[in-house]
This record gives C-alpha cells, sequence and structure tokens, in this order.
C-alpha cells in the first residue's frame, strides 16, 4: 500500500503520547466514518492552535490572554507561588480547587541523561518574580521521581538566601490504597512524613 | 476555568476511540509544546480528508480513486472475495500479505439490540457482485463474536442457492498463546475446528 492520506494521518495519530500503531489507526479509521463535521472542528482548532495560544508571560503557562487568567486575579493570593513542571499540571490542580495562589511552570525537570540542566528550565524568572514581587512561600509540586527531587533540592539550594518558605507536596499512599500492594520506596515516605493526630 | 480553545481540542480529542479525558489533556498539552508544525499537518491532513478519501464504489473500502488499488488491480483474483465487518479490517489483512484476492465491506455486523439488521449492511451489493461477477469463493472474515456468528449463519442462509463456495477464518487458539490461560468458549472452538497433521 502506498503512503497515502490515511496512512500520513495514521502515522502523525501515532507520534501522539499514548498512542500506538493499532490505536492511531482505529482513530483514523473513526474519523472516516464519522460525520467530516468532527474532521473540520479537529482541523479548524488545531490550524490556529498556536496563533491563539500563548504562553503567559508571568507563569509560563498556556494561555488565550496574557497574562493568563490566574495571573490577572487579584482575588489570589500572589505571595503564594505553586511551581510545576509543566503547564498541564496546572490544569490538574486546578480541577482540584485546592489552590488559591499563583503558578510557576519550569518547563522541565533537571535530567542530565537527558541533557536537561538547571540552565533549561525557567529558573531565572522564578527568581526575580521571588526578588519583584513580595512573594512569602513557594510550594513546589513536582513529581515524587528521581528527577522531581533532584529538581526540588537544587530549587531549595538556591533559593536559600532568600526570605521565602518552600515546601514540597506531600509523598505518601495514595487515597483508596491498600498497604498490601503499597512500594516499598512510597511506605518508606509514608513513615518518614507520618502527620501527628 | 471558562471554555477555551485548549478545553474545546481537549474535548475533541476525547470523543476519539480509546482517549479518556486524561489522555485528550495530555495530547493536547503534548501538541501545544511541540513545533507549531505538528498542528499544521494535522489540520491540513484533517480539513480535506473527506474531500480526498471516499468510499469504493465496488467493494465499499476508504480509498482516494475509486475503483480503489484492490478492486482495480488485475493481478489480484477477483472470484475470490474477502468480506470483512469494516474498512480497518482490509489494512490488517493487507498487512499480513496472505490474501491475493478482493474484498468487500459490510459496513457493520448484524446486532438487533444496537438496531443494526441486515439492511443496515452492504449485503444486496455482494449478492449482486456475486451474481453479475465469477465469483467463486467467499472468505468471511468476520469478528469471532456473536456478531460476527449471527453475520456469517446470516450470510449463510442467504447465499446458499448462488453457486459460491463459503467459508470462515479459523478460530482458536492464537500463536504463543497458553492452554492454561485460554477461556472454555476458545478451547472448545479448537477442539471442533482441530486440524488433521
Amino acid at each position: 500500500m502506498k503512503q497515502n492520506t490515511i496512512d500520513r494521518l495514521i502515522s502523525l495519530f501515532s507520534k501522539l503520547p499514548g498512542i500506538g500503531k493499532k490505536s492511531a489507526g482505529r482513530i483514523t479509521y473513526h474519523i472516516l466514518d464519522s460525520n467530516p463535521a468532527l474532521a473540520q472542528a479537529f482541523a479548524k482548532e488545531l490550524s490556529g492552535l498556536h496563533q491563539v495560544i500563548k504562553r503567559c508571560g508571568i507563569c509560563g503557562s498556556f494561555t488565550e490572554t496574557d497574562p493568563c487568567y490566574v495571573c490577572s486575579d487579584s482575588d489570589r493570593d500572589h505571595s503564594l507561588i505553586c511551581v510545576v513542571e509543566n503547564a498541564q499540571d496546572i490544569r490538574v490542580i486546578e480541577d482540584g480547587r485546592e489552590f488559591s495562589g499563583v503558578y510557576h511552570v519550569l518547563g522541565g525537570l533537571i535530567a542530565p541523561l537527558e541533557g536537561i540542566s538547571p540552565a533549561n528550565l525557567s529558573i531565572d524568572k522564578l527568581i526575580s518574580r521571588i526578588c519583584n514581587t513580595q512573594v512569602k512561600e513557594l510550594i513546589l509540586a513536582l513529581n515524587p521521581t528521581v528527577e522531581g527531587d533532584t529538581t526540588a533540592l537544587y530549587l531549595q539550594k538556591i533559593l536559600k538566601d532568600f526570605n521565602v518558605d518552600i515546601s514540597r507536596l506531600a509523598s505518601g499512599m495514595p487515597v483508596g490504597g491498600n498497604i498490601e500492594y503499597i512500594d516499598k520506596l512510597t511506605l518508606s515516605r509514608s513513615f518518614r512524613g507520618r502527620v501527628k493526630i
């Protein structure tokens, strides 16, 4: 079968995260079988995507307006910054409706083996935010992985001379989890981070 | 968060088969993070999709040329028709490079509970192909499910007066499978369909 529109679309879909060649085929044929309006809606949203969506000049998240709706909201606590790896994490935290401060997107985590050093992350911008605005507390909402731990440690080290409290999200057993099936590292963190009741 | 471009794109992606809301978010942010060329390539392929891809007038598969490359290939055996549920199945069979005949897409399987009756399938067209061309054999490549079995039985019944051999793909243990983990129905079919060696 020579490379045609269907092949090209399948190969595009299989470049997306979590989509293999089989799923890409299933998706492509689903779109072909569906009302052409679905393909048109996709084409419309995607063709203008990078014109419409920009990075917020303050926090670095994706937004249609600059600054983003979080950074421009005066009801939020601008002295409390939640530091996240990427813009998608903001969405998850916003869905939780727990956090009332503002965000800062690092744009990755320190990973020497993948060639990501502190210079590749938006750390200078974070420091200038701390210097120029009345930031009192940083919450590091970074994944509890080797890269997340390394990045948290690095931030803690370079920010120790600034008058700002730094904390990190609690790591331990997920709600509804079962001690029997929990891995050793998570169990060890749960012990170390135990909470007095 | 109000409904914006990102939300709309996530909701579009979550309409695709096998993609939940979380995956849709991950995919959308991946595209945002990627080179704008990726979004543009998607937009380009999808905007013209239904103009470029049509149904083949003979077999019913998706194609850019009518008839499709299989139906217009004189090297293939046009007296041997492989009957499939949908156009995607043709792709899988073609990848196997085992079959040298032509195809016929039914466009579904008989499923009374879902309101799909024989009248909804491309059965009349199959009969007219059998009547008008020198068809000697039909291979029913239908899923070994209740719907596939029903459809195979129905086709066998209405085609019994035509001078055409009808067979169905063998059902049994997959290659590399383990008898210990095989379900009862598959094992039973493997016994009934045992092959003399």
